[in-house]
C-alpha cells in the first residue's frame, strides 16, 4: 500500500526533502510510534518499499493506514535496511536480533542514547560492521504512530554515529536515509553523541523538571505572578516521565558528570546568598554577578539565538493591546500589505498574548515595515 | 512639556489604561532609567503632570525629550506622589529621603524587592503612613530611559506592598497609579511578595544561569545540536550581571531557601544517576520518574499554560518548510483569508523557524481555518 501522493496547490510551499531520494528499499522499520511510522511515511511518500512490524499489531494498523508501509509478511524479500524504532532501553537486543535475522541487510536505531545501545551489540557479538547508530533528533509532544508526520525530520539534526567496525556502505545506506527525509547530517562516535545530547538535552531536561517541581507546593497568589522567564524555563518540564526516566538511565554517565557542575555551581551560589544573609556584601556580590555572567557567556554560545542567526533580520517590535482580536488583527494587517516575515516572537503577560511582539523582516525592510504598521495606528517600539 | 497626543488611527487598536484617569499630579519620579521613564511617559500621556529627577542630567534630558515629564524646579510644588525608580539597593535611602523632603506627599518605590526597601525606611524612623511599596513586573531586555515605553505597564501585575502602617489614602494613591498605566494589581505583605518573586522570577534565573553557565565549556559541535527545549531553558541567562547580583542579594533569604529545595532535588537526581551507572536499575528508575512527574505537576499549576489560558481556543498546527519565504507566506494567506489568531507558537529547528507553527483561534474556528490553510496547500498536522 502506497500512500497517495500528495499534490502541491499553486504556491504551496515545497520541502527541502522532495529532490532526488537515493535510498532504495525494501525498509523494514521496526517500531511503529512517532519515529517509526513518520519515518515510513516519508521514505513512503518518495516511492521507497517500507515494511512495518510491532508487538502492537493496532500500531502497525494505524501506522499502514497513514500511509507509514505495509505490515512485512511471510516470503518477502530481505530488507536492505532495517530501522530499529523502539524505546531505547531495548533498542539493543531489537538491533542484535535484526542482525540476525537479515544477515545481508544494514540495521541502525533511532534510540537517543548510543553508546549502551553499541555496548549491547558488542557484547551479542553480533556483525558491527552492518550496524550504524542514528539519532534523529526530532520529536513532539505527542507520541505513538497517530502523531506521526512525513515531514518530522525537515531541517532537523540526525547524528549517525559508526559502530567503529561500520562498512562505509553501511555508513551511507544509513546517510541517504536521514538526507532523503530533509535531516541535517552529523557525524560522531558514541561517546561523544552521548556527551552532546546529556549537554543540549538531557541535563536542561533535569534542570527545567527540579524548577518546575518547586512549583507543586507553591502558593496560587505567588504563581498568578508568574512571567514570561519561569514559564520558558519550565516548558520542557511537561515532558513524559516514562519515557524520560528510561532515556536519563541510559545515559547515567555523561549527565551525572554535567549535573556536578550544576551542583558545583548551585552550591557557590547557595554560600553566597547565606553570607548576604548574614550580613557580608562584597564577596557574595561579586560571587552572584559572575554566575549571572558566565551564564551570560554560554548562552551567547548557543547557535541560532538572538544575535545569531537574526543578525540578518531586521526586526520591528509592536505593542499588542490587551483587547480581544488585538493579535489577530495585527496579523491580518501584515498579511494584507504583504509583509514577509521571517520570524515572529510574541512576548506573553499573565499567560496572554498581549505585550511587545517583535517580527523579523529581511534586512534593510524594517523601517518601511515599521512606517507601514505605523500608519494603520499600531505603536512601533524603539 | 506634554508629550503630543497620539491620534489613534480608524481600526487601530485602543489600550486598556485609555479609560479615565484617576491620578491628580504631580507626581515626581525620581530615577529616570527604564522604569521611571516609562511611567512618566505613561502618565504624562493621560494628562498627569510629571516631574523628573535622576543623578544622571543626561537620563532626565532623554527622558524628558520622550514625553516623560520635566525636570523638577525650585520652586515647584510638592507632588502628591513620589515615585522612587532607583536600583533595589538604593531605593530604601531615596526613600526616606523623599518622605522627608516632601513631607505631605505619599511615597512609593518599584523596586523588585520589598522586604529590605520596607526595613531601610522603618529603621531610619520614617513616616510609614505614606510609604507604600510597589513592585511593577514589567521590563524588557534593554535599559534605560531610551528604551522606554508608556505602554510597559499594560496588563502586567503590578503589586502593591502595605508598610504595615500605610494610610488607606495612600495605598489607593499608590492603586489609582497602577490602574491609570494598565496593570492588574495584586496586593501582598513584603514577605509574601518577596517569597513569590523568589519562586517566579529569582529561582528561575539562578537555574537557568545555572544552566547556561555549563555550556560555556561546551565543544561547539555539540553546541550545534542544540534545540528550543535548551533555548528556552537559558533564553533568560542573558540578564545583566550587575542588576541581578543586586536583585538576588536582596532576596538573599527567600532565594536560598527555595534553592536548597532545588539542590535537594539535584542530588536526589545525582544518586539515582550513580546508582544507575553502577548497575542497579529499579530504585533509580522510580526516582528518576518521581523527578520528571514532579516538573509535570508543578508546570501545570503555572497560570495560563497550555492547557490553562489555552484551554478555549482551537488549534491548528501548520508545517513549515525549511526554504526562504515560507514562514512569511503562512502569515500573508492568513490575513488573506482572514483569520482572527488568539496566539502563535512557532517552533525552531536549529535556530531557523522551520517545523512545527502552531495557531490559535476561538473555539470553534478550527476546523475551517485548518480547511481554509490545506486548501491553499499547506500541510495540516493532526
Amino acid at each position: 500500500m502506497t500512500a497517495p501522493a500528495v499534490p502541491d496547490a499553486p504556491g504551496a510551499p515545497g520541502l527541502s526533502g522532495e529532490g532526488p531520494t537515493a535510498t532504495s528499499g525494501p525498509v523494514h522499520v521496526i517500531g511503529s510510534g512517532l519515529l517509526g511510522a513518520s519515518l515510513g511515511m516519508a521514505l513512503t511518500r518518495r516511492g521507497v518499499e517500507v515494511t512495518l512490524e510491532d508487538i502492537s499489531p493496532l500500531n502497525v494498523g494505524v501506522a499502514a493506514d497513514l500511509g507509514a508501509g505495509r505490515a512485512r509478511a511471510q516470503g518477502d524479500p530481505e530488507p536492505a535496511l532495517v530501522v530499529v524504532a523502539v524505546p531505547p532501553d531495548m533498542a539493543g537486543g531489537v538491533v542484535v536480533r535484526a542482525l540476525r535475522d537479515y544477515p545481508g541487510a544494514v540495521v541502525t536505531d533511532v534510540a537517543s542514547v548510543k553508546s549502551a545501545v553499541l555496548q549491547d551489540v558488542h557484547d551479542a557479538g553480533a556483525d558491527l560492521t552492518r550496524y550504524v547508530g542514528s539519532h534523529p533528533m526530532a520529536g513532539r509532544e505527542r507520541s505513538g504512530p497517530a502523531a506521526a508526520l512525513p515531514d518530522l525530520f525537515e531541517g532537523r539534526p540526525w547524528v549517525i554515529v559508526d559502530s567503529g567496525a561500520s562498512a562505509e556502505t553501511a555508513l551511507l545506506r544509513v546517510r541517504d536515509v536521514a538526507v532523503d527525509v530533509g535531516a541535517q547530517v552529523f557525524h560522531m562516535d558514541a561517546a561523544s553523541h552521548d556527551k552532546a545530547v546529556a549537554l543540549v538535552s538531557h541535563v536542561p531536561q533535569v534542570v527545567s523538571s527540579l524548577m518546575a517541581g518547586v512549583l507543586a507546593e507553591a502558593d496560587d497568589r505567588a504563581l498568578a505572578l508568574a512571567g514570561g522567564g519561569l514559564r520558558d524555563v519550565t516548558r520542557i518540564a511537561a515532558s513524559d516521565p516514562a519515557l524520560w526516566a528510561v532515556i536519563l538511565l541510559g545515559n547515567a554517565g555523561p549527565v551525572a558528570g554535567l549535573l556536578r557542575g550544576v551542583r558545583d555551581g548551585l552550591d557557590q551560589a547557595l554560600a553566597a546568598l547565606d553570607q548576604a544573609a548574614a550580613g557580608s556584601l562584597g564577596e557574595p556580590m561579586a560571587a552572584l554577578h559572575r554566575l549571572i555572567a558566565a551564564g551570560n557567556e554560554g548562552v551567547a554560545r548557543i547557535p541560532g539565538k538572538h544575535g545569531g542567526a537574526h543578525v540578518d533580520w531586521d526586526e520591528v517590535t509592536v505593542m499588542v493591546p490587551d483587547e480581544p482580536g488585538a493579535l489577530g488583527r495585527l496579523f491580518t494587517l501584515i498579511g494584507d500589505i504583504g509583509l514577509n516575515l521571517e520570524d515572529v516572537n510574541i512576548e506573553h503577560a499573565g499567560g496572554k498574548p498581549v505585550g511587545l511582539t517583535t517580527i523579523y523582516v529581511a534586512k534593510g525592510a524594517g523601517a518601511e515595515a515599521a512606517a507601514a504598521l505605523a500608519g494603520a495606528g499600531w505603536r512601533i517600539l524603539a
